[in-house]
Formats: C-alpha cells, structure tokens, sequence
C-alpha cells in the first residue's frame, strides 16, 4: 500500500537512503552488516511502492532500540531441527536480521532436503515480508514466508481484535518473465489507509471495518476505533488465523493478543512469531523446464481479454516490479512528514541529513499498520 | 457448500451408503480397497454437510471409469524423492486412491523429516480437500492439502476463465477443543450456487461473478455464461493462482485451463495436480503442550463478543463437526435427484439399493462444480 502523495515531496536515490539509514541504526548499536541488512529492506520496500514498509519505520526502529526494547546483539539459536526443519529463537532481534537468518537456514535445508521450513519466536516488527521470499527466488527456490503481528483485526464473527493483519508472501521464479511475488496483509486493507481517511474527514467502503459494537461502520473515525476486518470474510479470517498457528502456536511463541504492538506497547518486547519455507525446484523438476512452463503460464495470464474497466491483467508482484524500475531512475519520493522524521533522527544521532538541506515545511508522519 | 434441502429427501444412514458406494465402484474394476476409499471419503463429505462433494459425484465417477477416464488400477509412482518431499505420478488413477497415497507419503516423511511435501501429478476429482489433511491430523501432524481444478474462474481483472477454483485445506490438532479444519474453494462461492439460482430464477449477489463481457452480474444465467471470481479480489486470485502453480507447474502436471474438467472434457483424463503436505509436530515442539496451547487459543477465540447479528465466533470446521455429529445419528438426508442417480446405478450393476425401495418422484440432480 503506498502512501498517497503529497506536495513538496523530495526524492531521494536508494543508495543514499540505504546509507543514511544503516548510519543512524548503528549508532544504536546495530553492527554494521545487520543495519545495512535493515536498511536495505525499508528502503527496498520504498523502491516496491509499499512505503508503509519502507523507511518511514526508522523513528519507531530506532526509539525501540534506544529504550532496550530490540536486541541490537542478538543470539540467534536453533532450538530444534532436522534437515528439513528448524525452530529459532530470534532473542528479540530486529525482525529483518532473524528472519533473514531463518531464511538462510530454510534455504540451505531446501538445497539438502527440498523443502525447509524454519520456525520463529521472539522477534520484531520486520519490514516487508516479500523481502524474505525474494532470497529464495534468487536461489533457484519458492519462498514462503508469513508473520503474525499486533491484534488490529476481528476474527470473522468477532467484534473485537484478536488478529494481526497476518503478512502472507509467497516468491516464485520464472525464466524471461518477471517472477510472481506475492506480499499481502490478511485484512483487507491496511489500517493506515482508515487512519489518512480519518484525518482528512472521508468515510470508508463498507466492509474494510467495523465499530465498537461490531457494525459495519463507513465512518472512518468510528472504525479506528473498532477493528479492521479480514479479506474474503470467512476464508481470509482463517488464513490468517493459521498464520498466526504456524507463527505463534508452533514455534512456542507468543500469538493473537499477546503480540507486543510496534507503537502502542513501549514498556515490552513484541515477541513476534514468524514462518519461513523454501522449496528448491531442483528437487523437484529440471529448473529450467520449470522456468519455461512459468513463463508460458505468465505469457498465458497475460494475454486474457482484461474485464470491463480494467487495462490489463496484473499478477502478483507485477505493480511494484515497476514502481522499483521508476524509483530506482527517479529516486524514492518522501513525504515532508517522513523527511521531517529522518531529519529529527540525522541531528539526533549527528548523522550527516542525506536530502537537500533547506528545511522542508514540518509535516508529522502517519503511522501504518 | 451444502445443496438446499428439498421435500421428500430421504436419510440413509453413513455405513449403508458407503457399503453400496463401494460395492458399485468395485463393479467397475476398483480394487475393493481403494472403493472403500472413495466411497469414505464421500461419505465423509456428506457427513460434513458438504454434499456438493459427497455421494453426488457417484455418477459421474462411475461414467469417467466405464468410459476409461480413469484408470481403476494405477501404478502410482515415485518420480523423484528425499526425505522431505516426492513427486508422484498418480497413472491417472481415482483421486481419492492417488492422492490418499499421496498424503501417507508426506506423513511418513514428516515422521522422518519434520516436513513432508509430496507434489502429485496426472490425478483425477478427489472429493473433499479436508478428507487428506484430516489424515495427518489422526497422526498429531498439521496437515496441508491442495489441488488445481478445470478452468471456472477469471483472474482478478481478466474476464476469461484460466483458473480453477483451486482447494485449499489445513488441518491443526487441538487437545480437548475441536481440532481447526480449513477447507475451502478460492472462488467466492462454488458455481453450483450460481446454477441454483439460475434454476429457480433468481438473481445473485454482485461480485459472485462477471458476465462474458467481464462486468459484473447479477444475472445467474448471465454468470453461467461468464466465469466465477475469486475470493477476496487480487489476493484470494493470487493465492488461487500459486496453487495451481504448487499443484500443476512444479509437478510437471497440466495447469490452468488445460486441467480437464469432470463432466465436460469426456473425450479426455483430467490430469489434476495435487500438493500434499504434513508438518510433524513434535518435531517442532511437545505435542501435549501444542494442544494446550491450541486449547488456548481456541478458547479465546470462542470467548470473543460477536459481532452483531451473529450468535458466536465459528471456527474454521466448528459447523462441519456439528452436522457430522448429527447425521451419524440421524442418517445423511439425499435430495430426490441424488437418490434417483443412486438408483439408476444400483439398477446398472445390479447392486441391491440400499434406501427405502418405494419409487421416488424421478428427480435430476443438479452438478456441482
């Protein structure tokens, strides 16, 4: 989901965002691989177009980190495996350093057995979930990868959140077409667009929320303080409650309610719980008959007649393969409001500011969920 | 989906019905084994309340094996393996029997591995999806379970069918709570809904599916002529997307529209592919302690305040169980239509019938897909 654009916005290249934020996350004490490995995933996700993921999290990454909330120097241990399997604790690392280790291990298990499959517990808030399944696909491997988060959402039936907007991303390679990567929250939109509705006094389609008393409710002020709701009603609902199983119940973790929330909860951990997989194709298939099937299959997809009102149709991971061409040629846009965020970081931490110097009209950042 | 019950249904009891179920297949060359396989996992469909997928298929899985669709007697074999995954060739033999085969396979791996993920190709209709992942379960394991199906469904903003309303099923053991069971279509609604209120000359919801000009329709007739959508807009269309991919592109199977479709490719086998997958959970935690951990959860999730006009939170197969609790102890209720088919086979393979023996009024059971 990006963020709607606003006036006055300053572009910004990848590499220069990429350093600036690596600076400033280790004068938090981050080493310096694991924060350019941070750095690199918001700032990836500003090159998809999901800027809800991207580097407008540095202020609440690094507030946890300075209040001891996040592990800079965490010891990652493997708790149980087999060639096939693992479970990790994460010791409260940032999420983009113990997820990326559990893909690792997933991969290199893949490649001995097939399929591997590493379970997570205690970890953080880790940024873009098709960033963990964009390392399988550059192996030659399916990718799968989910999270369970912060209660924001109502089970089907329910009226108060049990649910976190479960991440679900799924990568898999083809040949001369771009892969399929899918990256999806279970709700069916991200609460972030309920908040920038709410600020600007517009209402919201029915079915994105409900209120306090578990009505369907349009006023987006009403649903803030209610819950969203899952995407695909009952099925959705489920989905995303199975994440949270493999997420939270299988990996000893912590799961629905009990997940520490990224802005709200400042006195304790998150504990997240995450699931990572990969399948190595060549266990499977000859990798570059698999490559070319993917392709006709994509070719195929592609030249359906489009249904009324629509240009053409779009598969996964095919919008944001474009805005990543755009942005990586025109720079990452930011919003004053996240500019302004950065600032207050870079004269905080005496990190050289990376954008043009003249202040920028102070905006104040919105928070997605 | 269950059918909407009509007057003159008549009740059969579960254990009848799978003996003539049975006894009928083994006339047309099913090894007596593998008939009592099909015919439990029918059944069990039935006594899901799931009767789209219950003894209705009869007929035509009797026509597709009289005709040589399917292969009553397949070798099914083991193309490539580790110890955490296989590929297998189904010899296009009774979905049930291939795929049956299929999840011990995945079983017996998770055993050894903590993961096993068997991927299936050149197999035929299985029936229920949960009739699979309800195996692992008996064996403390989590069970996964999917399958392409014959091309119904655009993808989201095509208007042309490609994708099938590919299955998914997930199955976690609780300890004394009722285990989580999953099974669901990735359209919105089975077409067999639409052909309903097609029969009885009523209108649909919108977004149940899209005319042959791609918009989308009210019309059931007009829907008929078009295609169902996917669950959920562009994700539930990406998830339906990715099975086919697990099902038929890694398998080296058929995907997409050139899966064949039950009742109206009668010149040719169907080539389903399926992917199977067991998760063995103690290897990843004790099993006691994830069953009273999945109690927990459970019971928070039942505890939650409905949302209004609904009476309590349902749990993914909460309603399933219910009906099956009921029919075993009063008798599977068969619409006329169902009941005349069932004869008309008794009365072909001379196979005593096993309901009341009075001639119902002559009925036509309606398919659904």
């Amino acid at each position: 989901m990006s963020q709607v654009s606003h006036h006055r916005n300053e572009h910004l290249s990848s590499s220069q965002l990429k350093r600036f934020c690596s600076v400033v996350l280790q004068k938090v004490e981050i080493p310096p691989t694991d924060a350019d490995l941070i750095a690199e995933s918001l700032v990836q996700a500003n090159l998809w177009g999901v800027d809800s993921h991207g580097v407008t999290r540095m202020a609440i990454y690094v507030e946890r980190l300075k209040r001891g909330l996040v592990n800079p120097r965490p010891r990652i241990t493997i708790l149980r495996e087999t060639p096939a399997m693992a479970v990790v604790d994460g010791d409260n690392g940032s999420g983009q350093v113990v997820a990326s280790r559990a893909m690792e291990l997933a991969i290199a298990k893949a490649r001995e057995s097939g399929v591997g499959l590493v379970g997570i517990r205690n970890s953080n808030h880790f940024g873009a979930t098709a960033f963990f399944t964009m390392m399988a696909l550059r192996k030659e491997m399916i990718g799968v990868a989910m999270s369970n988060a912060s209660a924001t959402m109502a089970p089907w039936g329910g009226r108060s959140p049990y649910l976190g907007t479960n991440p679900l991303s799924v990568a898999v390679p083809a040949g001369q077409e771009l892969p399929l990567v899918l990256d999806m929250a279970t709700s069916v939109v991200a609460r972030g667009k309920i908040l920038l509705a709410a600020q600007q006094g517009e209402s919201i389609p029915a079915g994105w929320a409900i209120d306090l008393d578990g009505e369907v409710t349009t006023d987006a002020a009403r649903a803030l303080d209610g819950c969203v709701l899952p995407f695909g009603g009952p099925k959705g609902s489920a989905i995303a409650l199975l994440i949270d199983v493999l997420s939270g119940v299988l990996t000893g973790g912590v799961y629905g309610p009990h997940v520490g929330d990224l802005y709200r909860d400042m006195e304790r951990p998150q504990c997240l719980g995450h699931m990572m997989g990969a399948i190595d194709i060549g266990w499977f298939s000859d990798v570059d008959v698999f490559k070319k099937r993917m392709d006709k299959m994509i070719r195929e997809l592609k030249s359906l007649p489009p249904a009324k009102g629509v240009n053409e149709v779009l598969l996964p991971g095919e919008i944001e393969a474009r805005i990543h061409q755009q942005r990586e040629a025109e720079g990452i846009p930011l919003t004053p409001g996240v500019i302004a965020d950065l600032r207050r970081l870079a004269l905080e931490y005496a990190v050289p500011w990376c954008g043009a110097h003249q202040t920028s009209t102070e905006g104040r950042s919105f928070e997605l969920a």
